[in-house]
C-alpha cells in the first residue's frame, strides 16, 4: 500500500507541476516563479493535509522523487510552452490526473490514521483540490474550482466510491486505481458535456457578470 | 472546561459558516464552492491555530459536530439566500458571534498549553479573525478586517478582558461567557456608532480611494 | 548556534516587520491591519517552515523577543511613515536584510533535522521569501517575487553557498554570516544593475502588459 501511494503521489505531482507551470507562464511569471507555482500546485494539497495531521511531516521531506517529478514537470512545461500556449486541453488532462490520484492518496492517509470517513473525504478533497486553490491564490485569481469548474464535486464523488470499494476489498491497490480512473472519467464527462452544478442565483447571473 | 469550549466552538462554526456561505453566494460561487467557503470561514481560524501548535491535530478531526454545524449553517444560508440577499445585518451578527466565541476558545487553548499571555492573545485573535481572512483571500478580496472594520481590535480588547477575568476566576466558564458577550457588545457599539481606528493617512485618503 | 540563529531571526523579524508595515500603509490599512501585516510578513516564512516540520512549535511561541521586534518595527514604520512614504529604498533594504538572515536560519533548521540538502534549500527559500508572499496575498496583489524581482533566486544561490561553507566549517557562525552577507550583496547588485531572469515570453510581453 505504501508503495502504491508513493507511485501515484509522484505521478500526481508531475501532472500538477505541469498544470501549475502552465498557469504561471500564462501569467508571465519569471522562471523561478514558474518553478515555485509548479511546486506549490503539485505539493500544496498534500502539504495542507500533512500539516493538519499533527504527527506527520510533509510527504515531500523524505521523498526526493516528488521533487524530481516537480522539476521534471516544470522543465517540460517550459520547453513545450510554445506548443501548449494556446491549448487548454493539456492543462485539463494533467489537472484531472492529479485530482484523481491525489484524492485517493488523501483518503488513504486519513484511513491509515483511523479518522472518520467524512474527515477522510475532506482530506481527499483537500489533497486533490487545494494545490490548485493555492495556485490560483498565488496568481491572484478566484480559484477556478469555486466557480467555473465541477472539480471538487467530482473529487468527492470518487472519494465516496473509494471508501465504498475499500470497505469490501482486501487490499487498497485496485480500489485506488478504480476510484482514480472513475474521477478522471467523471471529470472528462463533466467537461465534455458542460455539466454544471445547479445555479443558485437565477438568470440574473447573466446580467451581473 | 473542555465541554464549554466545545459547545461554543460548535456554535461559532455554525455562525461563521453562514457568514462564509453568504459571502460566497454574493460572489456567485457554485454550491460546492459555497460549502467550501463556509467550511473554511468556520474552521479556518481554529485550524491555523492548531497547525501552529505542534502537538495538536486540528480540532474538527475528532469532532463531527463541527462539521454538522458547518453543513447546517451553509444549507440554512442557501435556503434563506433570497431573504438575506440584500441584508448586511445577519452577516454582521453571525460574524460577531463567531468572533466572540472563537477569540475566547483560542485564548483558552493557549492557556492550556502554558503559553505566554501575549501569545495567547495572538492565538485568540487568529482563531477569531483568520477564518474571515481566509474567506476574503479565497474570494480574492482584501480582508475586510484590515481596512473597513474594527474587528481584530475588538477581539484583542475582549481577549485582554478574558485573560484578566481568568486570572481571578476559579473556573473558565463565566469569564469566557462574559468576555464573549463583551466582544459582541463592543463590536455592536463600534459598528452602530461607526467608530473607526485613527486614520494614519490624513485627508488625502478621500482623494486616492 | 542556537543563539546565533535566534539573534539573526530577531533582526530579520524587525526588518521584515518594517517592510510589511510599509506595504500595508501603502495600501492604507488601518493601524491594526498594519500591525497584522507587519507580523505576518515578519514571522510568516518561518511559521510556514515550522508547520511543515511536524515536531516543531512555531518559533515565536517561546520567544517574546520576536514579538517585541515586530512591534518595534511596526511602530517605527508608522512613526516615520511621512519620511519614507515615497521612498522605495528603505523597503528594499529591510526586505533584503530579512531575506539574507532568514534564508540562512531556515537552512540551518533543516540541517538540524537531518533533512536532504535540497529540502534544506527549499526550507531556506520558504523562510526567506514566503513572509513576503503572504504579505502580498493579504494586500491582494500578485507576489512581487514571482514577477518583478529576482528574490527567491538570490535566496537559493546564497543558500547553496551556505550549504557549501557549512560542509567545510567547524561551526555554523561564520558560514551563516558570510552567506547572509552574500545574499544581501547579490540582491543589491541585481537591483542596482537591473538584472532579471531570462524572459520566457519573447518581446510580446511589452504588448500584453
Amino acid at each position: 500500500v505504501e508503495l502504491v501511494i508513493q507511485y501515484i503521489s509522484v505521478a500526481g505531482c508531475f501532472a500538477l507541476a505541469i498544470s501549475g507551470a502552465l498557469t504561471a507562464m500564462h501569467n508571465r511569471f519569471d522562471p523561478f516563479g514558474v518553478l515555485i507555482i509548479g511546486f506549490v500546485t503539485a505539493v500544496g494539497g498534500g502539504t495542507i493535509r500533512d500539516t493538519l495531521i499533527a504527527d506527520r511531516d510533509v510527504f515531500w521531506f523524505y521523498d526526493p522523487y516528488t521533487l524530481y517529478a516537480v522539476v521534471a514537470g516544470v522543465v517540460l512545461a517550459i520547453l513545450l510552452r510554445k506548443r501548449i500556449k494556446y491549448l487548454n486541453k493539456p492543462l485539463l488532462v494533467f489537472d484531472t490526473l492529479g485530482l484523481g490520484l491525489f484524492t485517493v492518496t488523501g483518503i488513504q492517509i486519513g484511513l491509515d490514521h483511523d479518522l472518520h470517513p467524512l474527515i477522510c473525504l475532506i482530506l481527499g478533497t483537500i489533497t486533490g483540490s487545494f494545490g490548485g486553490v493555492l495556485r490560483d491564490i498565488l496568481v491572484n485569481e478566484v480559484p477556478v474550482i469555486f466557480k467555473k469548474e465541477v472539480y471538487a464535486t467530482v473529487s468527492l464523488a470518487g472519494g465516496g466510491l473509494y471508501l465504498l470499494l475499500h470497505h469490501f476489498a482486501s487490499d487498497a491497490t485496485w480500489p485506488s486505481l478504480v476510484a482514480a480512473a472513475f474521477i478522471m472519467l467523471l471529470r472528462y464527462v463533466v467537461v465534455k458535456f458542460k455539466i454544471g452544478l445547479p445555479n443558485l442565483y437565477g438568470k440574473d447571473i447573466l446580467k451581473k457578470e
